[in-house]
């Protein structure tokens, strides 16, 4: 069995609780409030800053130059997703760009920028993947029972084609290979990082659906 | 005024928020629930290791070799601290030692290791001064009101002792240093890590009252 | 006077030594020793992708996205040229890809990832200014004096050209920004960096020209 | 066999370069000239701080919190043992401190700390290894024979003392754990940086002896 199967077997649980959250399914039905998604725009439009700080230091530690050009394209694709993010988004819902990171949010960057500081750039890269690998098979699975007028459809369209399967299966390569040549204790930190990740992925989307600040 | 007095002005509602939190009030009147005390000192051990990285980030990062030497100190007395938790509170209580990060725990680590990474120096001593400080405060404030036979009298001299009171000069004594020479973004960096450790202070012991556990 | 003029009257005396250098005399001329321009060339395929991990240091620590996208960008270039090196120069020239640095190459490196892991982005950004702006500089000198059927005219047109001058001017604009809102000590840093990358610059062609090799 | 007894065998013709060395021969007879000694002393100052911040680096980087406490106490002690230089030699040789570093001590403090920023723990350990080794045998060899009239006594006794002894036992033990657990590629990197920092410890006694400058 391939790493990477190993790890989606591992969470699978997180993947589902995804999946039944309110967040997904209202989504998929279009119903999500629309202040909802302004939370969770404003939100991801600061994550992506940092999402592409940790894709940089990715750049930066991997031992290969194919990966290194990798991880630029990544660092670089996300700076460019979250400024199209204003360019379509800020201004179609009128939404005010958030300074704030909210709970999640700032768990999650925080998680990501230690992580490829100080762990293993195999670890690294087991941090950053849950944020390509699931948004991909939740796109996916929103895009095939999505009903067709949904007000949400650009992002759907967005995690659910070819360019962002491209990069995903780039990933998941990456990520068996760096598993393979990993000694034991940095296979499990892989693992660990995968889970972690995982269930931010899960608290990211909650608190957008709870509108969640800090309560002090 | 000094640029630490600016601080603590600024962090002043967070700090009366402690004080009011049901935490530190049983704390001081003894009858905090030892589940709830348990919680904490699992978290604090994780935590502990941590801030040490941290530390030494900073032992690392700092120009001068006297701020060197003060880190290298910190940094190792931080491990000591979490030695001599397992020594006495973890054999007294019959604790079990935690693997898992809760997530007040995780929020305020991360932060501290992404910011002494990446980070200048001067914002990233900003960053652990709430740490020291805040806990030299509620320390004092709870010795001076806690009832004699507080179950919890250890923990409260710890941090009301003049051993730390002359760690925790240092740390303000630095900070207002650093302050001097940085530039105005950087002194703003400065003050938004005080505020942003100073809430994940309120967090920590908020996540213990409430037993906090991932929802997934 | 703009710090980057500033910073020019400083190196001034090293930039004279590298014109008055005898690699760069020759390679004027046409009659570099071919064996001068392996080590060269095996020596620089080795630098830029260390260039390239500076870089992308860069990127994950510039505080603007602006810049991140910039570095990004550099980063990437680096690896393309180390690429192209292969396919050009290595092809042309039957060389051998080396895989030890020599001192001078080693020296640089080691500088330019030391400083953007440790140091400030300003003094960072200072460090990675010189393999850019003498290059360009360097370039044109050879460019407008350069005999036609210079063997090496590709080579000389590359760093003479107008691409690479809109990117030594984007350097020179953002070392500029950063010099304003840098403290004085800040900007200290960044003259001393910008000194020592330059003087790095002249021992990498000295190297080259004297076959440098380890002793031991 | 022991991973450290390969590494040995692998550094030992280094070794013998260094033992060979005028530096060292002249250190031994009591007849090394005092210019020489300064110079070696102002760049062991120097180095001494850099080498305190690569241990910190360890020490945030290191998995256990043992290792972490090990160099907190390596870390500072190479701040004290800076100090300790400038209130004996320094005032005893009327040595005024040199500010800028020469060639051996640029390159091999930018190796340190770049190694330690960017590679696992187990490639950083082994890059530190030889200032600790490498010191200890040469202190040892040169203490069975050197004149008993030697001005440099004080000097060639710390190194070939016990206390000095038991820290690079606890380096050795540590390199053979961490190799133990590393895979073959982190492993390689291990020898490989060996290899690199003992031709730099070869590379600081040259410079010293050939009162090396930079020549621009």
């Amino acid at each position: 069995m391939r790493f990477t199967e190993q790890l989606w077997q591992e969470i699978s649980p997180l993947y589902d609780a995804i999946l039944q959250h309110g967040f997904v399914k209202k989504l998929t039905a279009g119903s999500l409030a629309i202040e909802t998604f302004q939370y969770y725009i404003q939100q991801d439009a600061l994550y992506l800053v940092d999402f592409s700080r940790a894709l940089s230091q990715l750049a930066a530690r991997s031992a290969q130059p194919d990966e290194m050009l990798l991880f630029c394209e990544f660092a670089q694709n996300a700076i460019r997703v979250e400024r199209s993010l204003h360019e379509t988004y800020f201004t179609r819902y009128n939404i005010e760009p958030q300074t704030e990171k909210m709970p999640a949010c700032f768990a999650y960057t925080n998680y990501l920028l230690a992580t490829t500081s100080l762990q293993s750039p195999a670890v690294g890269v087991a941090a950053v993947l849950p944020c390509f690998w699931i948004y991909r098979e939740v796109g996916t699975y929103i895009y095939q029972r999505a009903v067709s007028e949904n007000p949400y459809r650009d992002w759907i369209n967005t995690y659910a084609g070819p360019d962002f399967d491209r990069v995903v299966t780039q990933m998941l390569d990456l990520t068996d290979r760096l598993a393979e040549t990993a000694g034991p204790a940095e296979r499990a930190g892989m693992r660990e990082a995968v889970r972690l990740s995982s269930r931010l992925e899960w608290s990211f989307w909650n608190d957008a659906y709870t509108q969640t600040r800090w309560p002090v």
